[in-house]
């Protein structure tokens, strides 16, 4: 199966979207995505956008995204940051994701940085196995935090 | 004890290194970081800076930093992630920590963010149970991934 890999256009955020809610869907937390296509479209594609999005097409309709940011490790420098990499369910088993994670890490090596991270969930073990394969390592001893709207407006409420 | 917090000026950059060094250390990484003063210098206070920096000072001396970026959730959308949180050995239960943590949820608010996040060492019980109390939320699930300097160019090495 052919397909072609590209960079995102404004045109193609429904699409993106589409695919952040299933993989939304598919992490348990169907109810989570508050992005809207305007900001997607707003975000992405302003003077100073807040990602960046690749595409990948099969016959010209896209089948799968690799959406990402750049974050700053106080020990490394500029690195890339991985949010999203998400293939259409009829398209799987295709390449679409290796490929996509391709083109990221080749983006990550053409601007020098010295890391390219993302994250995963503990019980998403055929994507554990397929982070590993490619090399990349799973810092075990290191939790994600948030601090969500609601904690947000109460820890300033008590300000 | 007084403090005062400010934003990070350029000429702080070497404090703000040192106290990165420090964090590195006490989180058995000693050789991590590879940031240079003059990286911090230009990566912070360019025309489009790659992070902010607050810091504290006792008696005009910087004896803690908060330092974190933008980051963007397909879900939520801007946030701010806090990349380094540190107060220097000498002063610490002094409530610089808190005062530091403070200032970067003001930030977030003011800006109006839906998320604040951020990294802990799970072996770290004093940060978890302060971040806890402070209605942050541990997501035990999610792992953090990276792939290094080195797998990048393993990586690409096999494209």
């Amino acid at each position: 199966m052919s397909f072609t890999i590209r960079k995102a256009k404004k045109e193609d955020m429904p699409k993106v979207l589409s695919l952040i809610n299933q993989l939304a869907h598919f992490e348990n937390e169907p109810d989570a995505v508050e992005v809207t296509l305007q900001d997607l479209e707003n975000d992405g594609f302003s003077e100073s956008p807040a990602f960046f999005c690749f595409v990948a097409e099969i016959n010209s309709k896209i089948e799968g995204i690799a959406l990402g940011y750049f974050r700053y490790s106080t020990w490394k420098g500029k690195t890339v940051h991985l949010e999203d990499l998400m293939v259409n369910e009829a398209a799987r088993g295709t390449g679409l994701g290796s490929a996509l994670l391709d083109e990221i890490v080749k983006f990550g090596h053409e601007l020098g940085v010295k890391r390219i991270n993302w994250e995963v969930l503990d019980w998403n073990e055929p994507a554990i196995k397929f982070y590993k394969q490619k090399g990349a390592t799973i810092k075990e001893e290191w939790r994600v935090v948030h601090m969500d709207e609601q904690s947000i407006k109460n820890y300033i409420s008590k300000l």
